[in-house]
């Protein structure tokens, strides 16, 4: 555990798989693409999880589950969608296995067992979803439908890493039925919203709204908002998408309702969703070469407490005192009693695991009615007085969770330029990195040649900001657009 | 929503269906075998999973997640699970679609986009788990492991059921490696304890708690405990099980770890497991025929308020003031302010729907100073003051949770019988059901010849009373096994 991990400037590419190797976030499986996430991993989702569940209840949604796989005739319908999504799905076509004959002791697939139709492992599910609603809706009276589901789905990806893009990964997906075209653009907006809430005020992590080109729209929507976040290299991450759906799914599957005026309509949709991404978005947030750095909304141990040099029983005494109180306000502590390993080496271990703040609780302090209390944002160490201490913390977590976000709003504003001419954007995405506004004619062709001279794509058209007038850094043609350039995860 | 459901009398499997349907907890999909779990019936299992998961980490466990898809040659590793699994594998067969030249917008497997070796939908996941853990156990000291997983899997059954049977279903799997063989069985045995508890002090359904004959082991165990509740058709229903897995996994897997004696040793298992079954055996434990009916503990909303005959700005503040007490005491209320429907109308909605208690607050009663409280268990009402009233409901809701309890046990007891001989078993299986009591001679061959004449099973034998020195019921040789026999789901 206590061994070093790469650095980010040697490269940060290993610096990322080091750390989530070496706090035990996740790890390949033997499955192509597809990742175990680890316990530690896993409780981070948890906090997530359980605090947009929260968020999405308060705005009015519950949850369903609808099924794993999808019928091939259901893909298919609404065509975009199946047609962006084609290309990496998963297909089950046998429902059975029998003993292979040739080789004893070992399975092969039935050939009789094959299925009529091919069933897909949904890669999102507005398929199997809206066929569903069909049934659901009727009238104006069955809307709106609020319904979220948290699942696990399956994109057979080509290149994966852990949390940022495997073959597997777990979800929500929020599918929303509404009578007008308003009220559902209004939800779309209110979910990115949400989404940009839960990021800069639990994950710490600032993001820019907006809303994304034609070219790197959902397959299916309309319209698709976005969350995008800057991590420490200057690039750029799409931490969560909500999508205007318009009547596009409606229709592919007739999903129509009558209106209190007796007029029969389509139904106007939406669907939005975050993964497991965001653990990787967390990680590239926040982390620095001693390991992970985790946000105290978001840490699953908040503080810990390690005794120095070992466990006794008057340390044990004032440590189980203090977890009580600090139980009592709802923050989680743990105290690391194992007495095999070295202080220096717990220290490193809870460094590497991004706990925010930690108690070091020895014998000669203690007669001094002190505690050493150090915070892993900053690195720093200060003794505290034992009275009191219980406030400070609380203080304490609230302030690191507070410089997490500021750290990443400064970072971030010194990496969000602006460009007037071509060779600008190119300069500064070669040397700076992070975001580059710049005036756009609003076409796909000037979009794709300018991702296939620079790698850079286009992030989102800001909602504050976006518009204007002035002259396409590319074409030279007029513009009204203002577009936000980055190098993207 | 206020129309009559079958009689359990009449046909007790429609009336199952029935319920199902009517209180909205679930539906049939495009999916063969796959239902849909519709809002309310997922918020059911939420209260489930939420309480689940809390006792899971109380007796020391962590979540985590592992892949979806298990390679088919780590599948086949523990050849007497594969076995048993085999006939139900869903198989990933290839991992493109690509457009059908014959067929403009359809789509169809790419034929170039074969997988090397097939996939298979986990059906448990004992085996993607015990690969992973081979990378996890060197020494004693990476022991115990005690890990679950909330996931959702797949098994291709013919037949199906909501809830009681669909090819997937959500549940959660737990899987933990020990050192020693006693640790593994104290182990399954505790996990076995949680769930008879759960399912008694939660779900009100009492339970029999015992381990499974050889024949109705899981495939790969060493040994299987079970717990077995009686519905209301006077069939058995297995409600969760913990197996004692041996080092079976350990071997197929090649799992060992160092002694602190340094000797290198094969790690003991188990693994257990319950699932949205359980919404099957809550609704034919506790429901009538006017629907479902909840234990308190489980139910998703406890107390609905109807206002009488329409919600008026005197009736809503007093709806008002007690939603913000009964919240304040834990308890879930919704308002229903609806004045499209009719109070009666709704009352027969939320009987439908099994919600404990309902308070119908009308201006006549209000002058008064009352409110009608009535108990869907019961189906009885009466006029309490609304002085008090908040806690009259506290107490209500724990007393029907007794109740239902108490109900149940008194059911499960006057079908609870003993045979001593053949026939005696054979005519109280066809005139009572329920459970019944008898020697067994412990061979397979007499237990498989009684299920072929009676379709009766061995449910258990129960850890308590399942021993003794008797003479077979069906061969007439000494037995030293009391086994339960029931017809079951």
């Amino acid at each position: 555990m206590a061994k070093e991990i790469t650095n980010r400037e040697e490269n940060y590419s290993q610096w990322y798989n080091d750390i989530v190797k070496k706090a035990e976030l996740a790890e390949n499986s033997a499955v192509r693409g597809c990742m175990v996430i680890k316990p530690y991993g896993y409780a981070i989702w948890e906090k997530m999880r359980d605090q947009l569940d929260i968020m999405f209840k308060e705005t009015g949604h519950v949850n369903a589950y609808f099924p794993l796989l999808v019928p091939r005739s259901l893909f298919e319908a609404e065509e975009k969608n199946a047609e962006g999504f084609a290309k990496e799905c998963a297909v089950v076509t046998h429902y059975r296995l029998e003993n292979d004959p040739d080789n004893e002791g070992k399975l092969r697939v039935d050939p009789n067992a094959k299925l009529e139709e091919e069933l897909i492992i949904r890669p999102t599910s507005e398929a199997i979803i809206w066929n569903t609603y069909k049934g659901w809706i009727h009238s104006y009276r069955d809307l709106p439908l609020l319904i979220n589901q948290w699942a696990n789905v399956m994109r057979w990806e080509m290149r994966t890493r852990p949390f940022l893009r495997t073959a597997e990964f777990l979800w929500q997906e929020g599918h929303t039925a509404h009578a007008t075209k308003d009220e559902a653009i209004a939800e779309a907006r209110q979910m990115h919203d949400v989404y940009a809430q839960f990021a800069e005020e639990h994950m710490a992590m600032p993001v820019i709204k907006g809303y994304k080109s034609e070219n790197e729209r959902f397959a299916g929507a309309v319209d698709t908002f976005t969350i995008e976040a800057l991590m420490q290299d200057g690039k750029a991450l799409q931490a969560g998408t909500s999508h205007f759906l318009g009547q596009n799914f409606a229709k592919a599957f007739d999903v129509k309702y009558l209106t209190s005026e007796n007029k029969e309509e389509y139904v106007w949709a939406t669907s939005w969703g975050v993964s497991t991404r965001l653990i990787g978005a967390l990680i590239m947030t926040h982390s620095d070469d001693q390991g992970l750095v985790l946000p105290p909304k978001l840490a699953p141990i908040q503080v810990v407490i390690v005794p120095i040099p070992k466990p006794t029983e008057e340390i044990m005494e004032v440590a189980n005192k203090l977890i009580k109180e600090l139980k009592a306000k709802g923050i989680s502590v743990k105290v690391d009693t194992d007495d095999r390993k070295r202080p220096g080496f717990k220290f490193a271990e809870y460094e590497m695991k991004g706990v925010p703040v930690r108690l070091g609780i020895g014998a000669r302090d203690l007669a001094k009615g002190v505690v050493e209390v150090a915070r892993r944002d900053e690195k720093t160490k200060e003794l505290i007085a034992l009275e009191g201490l219980v406030e400070h913390v609380e203080q304490l977590l609230s302030e690191i969770q507070d410089n997490l976000f500021n750290r990443a709003i400064k970072f971030r504003e010194e990496r969000y330029s602006e460009a007037t001419t071509y060779e600008e954007l190119k300069e500064i995405l070669n040397i700076k990195g992070g975001f580059v506004k710049a005036y756009w004619d609003g076409t796909s062709e000037t979009e794709l040649k300018i991702k296939e001279e620079t790698k850079a794509t286009i992030r989102c058209i800001p909602l504050e900001g976006g518009q204007g007038e002035g002259t396409c850094i590319y074409s030279g043609k007029p513009a009204t657009q203002i577009a936000l350039f980055a190098k993207a995860y």
